[in-house]
């Protein structure tokens, strides 16, 4: 098990208006935007899916999934100026963020 | 925004022996299993990376990410026998699970 290799950033956000169409477009913008930091390999911005059962949480209103070739990259979009913006810009948005990173288990 | 196309399927595992060893493999081996499942069009099995920050939930042991086309592919995998026989022999493995299911959101 090695910390090295493709490294997985996985984002939740919860809005504090998520029946807000124009909040939602304005997050999917900033993220869009967010987009075109240099160390991101590939990147979803999603939405949840219509299923229902008891393990799913489908609360979120925006998921944001990122590729990265490895920690050191994930590490500088961190302090890539263009996700600094993106925060400084979006934060007033959500109310929390959950974040899942993950490297390979195998 | 629509609910066909890419849906993406991020599994988080809480085992009730984190520190064991045999039970993050025999969790593992039994995901590379499920992965035969046909619907499946890719996969990735991870840990939590080194990241440390407030937002970062690191409190999981394996991360279990799926593509599936649209979102009548996941459901058909819901109910096939491989994903069933998985459940049946690693559920007594994991004490709590955590599904983030998503849709594109543009």
């Amino acid at each position: 098990m090695t910390q090295t290799g493709l490294f997985i950033h996985h984002v939740y956000f919860w809005l504090h208006h998520p029946e807000s169409k124009a909040d939602k477009t304005a997050l999917i913008e900033g993220l869009q935007k967010l987009s075109k930091a240099s160390t991101i390999k590939s990147f979803h911005i999603g939405q949840p899916a219509a299923t229902k059962r008891d393990v799913i949480d489908s609360s979120y209103s925006i998921s944001w999934l990122l590729y990265f070739d490895n920690a050191a990259d994930q590490d500088s979009y961190q302090t890539d100026p263009i996700h600094l913006k993106f925060v400084a810009e979006c934060k007033h948005l959500w109310k929390k963020v959950v974040v899942y990173d993950t490297v390979g288990a195998l």
